[in-house]
């Protein structure tokens, strides 16, 4: 793609430092300023690495602004990181070698699978399961009974997708994940444990991607819901009746309890977890490792467990590390305070005594 | 099922607010209180939700009282939980759309197969294995050798069980779980890591549900043991060589370290982990993300990392959030008694300086 | 094998009490003190067994040093535990029930199957994939395109190797795990969120154990990349772009966060996590449940969340003990401090009080 082209798909300035023109440059990919050869476009988006710009062979560069210490043309992008993915995925085409309905899958003969779409060897549909319109289903995958599977959807190997969940559009469900299995419902009683049923299903908006061994439990009573635009990274688990709003985004190893309910773009970090019956607004971000035991509806960060402000947490987390030596300073100061009560009680005895 | 039948079924008494007759209702169903029809049981085990009652179009609730603020039939029960699960489970029949043993299994000519199993196309049954009646093997599933599947059990899709593992009646093994892969052993050397080989097996009780991708390790001498009715969520992991007690319940991302002994009535809350080779009695609590370093037998709730008594931990996060401002509070203190001993040293000297 | 030629593969020396003979014994196994047969080696590797050694029937035993309490031969090793390991490795030999490349297999055209591999029936291999001397590739397994398995390598049931991905030799992948599944690369824009594609791979070095249900995934733009001789339990995640040094060992739920390079023998207790962009330096340990958030290259143990030399950690864990009853102190400190100064400001009155 030519640079002038790509610069216009990005929507992106072209600066060349030193007033020259821009030149006819055809870029052939993306790569990190150590690595990208005189053909490709590079990135500076974390200014750790701005050393490495003069060095950089890159043929141009995305900036969030004009530098000199690149020499050649400059994709300028306020969100150059944003800019960065969007251009590495012009380049990028994910191969798959199989096409169409493979007769070494087992399809229900009541299932729809649309003709565009491809259904690779191995995998089994079940009973008035529907695939999309340019979905792929890898080998290995369970499409449960009346499952639907949306246009353009990809579900990778080993996928099992339970009975009456949904899955939108354009969706990645990488390898391995578990949509809809039994939300983890149980009753205790004198002589054992009853079961609750679980009868809702799971439904997954358009645009989401589910990572490898993801857990997305089925509801008791009501469906868990993933709203539009939804990223979750490795191990995530989401558990029956949650309701998520769009684009949020979990960690690795992240998990929502259930039938809690989040607003939009929420941000979990890895290894963190929200607590059941919870309501979160919009904008909620939990730091590393955090959990978040209450409701709230205000927007920030928050760290810990249970999780507070992030500030607050910060001011803990340093505070903490002194109290050992504040053990010792208390006793201290007890003694100290202890003498002058001594001296002050009677001032000429503790003068004697001395 | 008329209502009258339920009640018996349940073991409930039917209280009519007004002194009225039980209806003869014909009962369809079980919902929560704002999604129930007309025909369809619901009930209250929440106080957080009494509100809906009044407006519930529900034939009939179940409650742990009788209440005037719903007009119509009401199945009193002290475990009113225990009663909707129950309840639920009487109208709830799983779906299985393939029965008999299919010809596109792949079974092992050793492996016996009992006449009422059912064995869907694509799983993998190995040498020696028993599948028992009544029993269901989900596609892409891998029964390994000498393995026992018992009468009645569900092992859903993508589910490993390696082998010599046997597995009781009536349990349900959630899809992509792995029973009886090789528990962490290796001893470190000098010159690299020596594996210890983990020859034990790993034994399920009867009626344990076992939720999708967990991982339950084989033991490295001896068996991994998984007592009676026990009930674990998401992502559950079990090391070598554990022995747990009757009804324990593991949820989402717990996990137990190798060799530790449990007693009955374990509750685990999610993102927990018990240390390895500790020896916990029966009636163990441990709160969400808590760290079970010691053996105990002394029942309760802990929670924290390490864990400690509940009231214990809760006492400590309280203080935890004053700790910023005790170390100011302290800081002023000490230049306050410093100020008094100086006055009190040089009391004359103070009273002149002011 | 016999207890003279045991000893010599094992390189100990033979200790037998009393001053008698080395008798000529055949051995046929290992197993643990109190499960031992009259046949079998046995191991004392950890002093609280020690009381076992006496009442064990085995016919020797793995011991640090020689002891008068246990009456028959005694195999000396400094590092007993790893002993133990080779030891019970000698006796022990995995099943594998199937040889040779199955015709019920998916394998591509263009894929290279060693004459010597063993390919289980319903595998999938993709184009160009290859799959080297001896490997073993179980049931359910996608093996993606141009993907290479080394020699003597096993791939469990349902794992999945993406495409590109590169396994060293004698490595066992367990099941269920995912290698190479995209990497957790996201930008959030105005609009929606931004995925970056994940070009890179993942190489796995040679005498690998990935255990069961484990992510690896790729990286963004660079390989990920796992040394040699590493070692990791369930459940345990490796994000993108990860350079990790030989013989590093993970327990359960481990996980470490994108483009974070690490030196050799790094050691992760379960539930732990290190944070993205980090280096780590050689002979790191992380205590169970930590957090580590820093780059460090002082070797050693590191605790909590944030993680902290492990000493401090405990100092901190014994001071918040004691936070509670502290509060509390400085409390009755600043009144009795307040009174000191109220009787100091007024001496005569105070006195007059009194």
């Amino acid at each position: 793609m030519r640079l002038v082209d790509l610069a216009k798909t990005l929507g992106t300035e072209i600066f060349v430092p030193g007033g020259r023109a821009v030149p006819d440059l055809e870029i052939t990919g993306v790569a990190p300023l150590d690595a990208a050869g005189a053909q490709e476009l590079s990135f500076l988006t974390n200014p750790r690495y701005a050393a490495k710009l003069a060095e950089s062979k890159a043929a141009a560069v995305i900036l969030a602004s004009p530098r000199e210490d690149f020499p050649r043309p400059q994709l300028l992008s306020k969100n150059a990181y944003a800019t960065m993915a969007k251009a590495s995925s012009l380049f990028y085409v994910r191969s798959h070698t199989f096409k169409g309905l493979s007769d070494l899958a087992v399809v229900h003969p009541t299932a729809k699978v649309d003709p565009t779409a491809t259904v690779y060897p191995c995998a089994f549909v079940d009973a008035h399961a529907v695939i999309g319109p340019k979905a792929i289903i890898y080998p290995h995958t369970f499409i449960g009974e009346r499952v639907e599977i949306g246009a353009g959807t990809v579900v990778f190997a080993s996928v099992t997708v339970m009975a009456e969940c949904k899955i939108g559009r354009d969706c990645l469900i990488h390898a391995g994940s578990v949509i809809g299995g039994d939300g983890f419902g149980f009753a205790p009683t004198r002589d054992g444990i009853e079961k609750i049923p679980q009868v809702g299903a799971v439904v997954i908006g358009d645009d989401c991607e589910i990572g490898p061994l993801n857990t997305i439990d089925r509801g008791a009573f009501t469906d868990t819901v993933i709203g539009r635009g939804c990223k979750f990274d490795s191990q995530v688990h989401i558990a029956h009746g949650v309701v998520m709003g769009e684009y949020g985004m979990i960690a690795g190893g992240g998990a929502i309890a259930g039938s809690t309910r989040i607003g939009k773009r929420l941000i979990m970090a890895g290894h963190t977890a929200v607590g059941p019956s919870l309501e979160l607004g919009d904008n909620i971000t939990l730091g590393p490792k955090g959990g978040l035991t209450r409701s709230t509806d205000v927007p920030g960060e928050y760290m810990g467990m249970p999780a507070v402000p992030a500030s607050e947490w910060r001011r803990q987390v340093v505070a903490l590390a002194q109290l050992p030596l504040l053990l010792k300073k208390v006793s201290a100061l007890q003694r100290q305070v202890d003498a002058l009560s001594g001296a002050l009680a009677a001032p000429s005895t503790a003068k004697d005594a001395e």
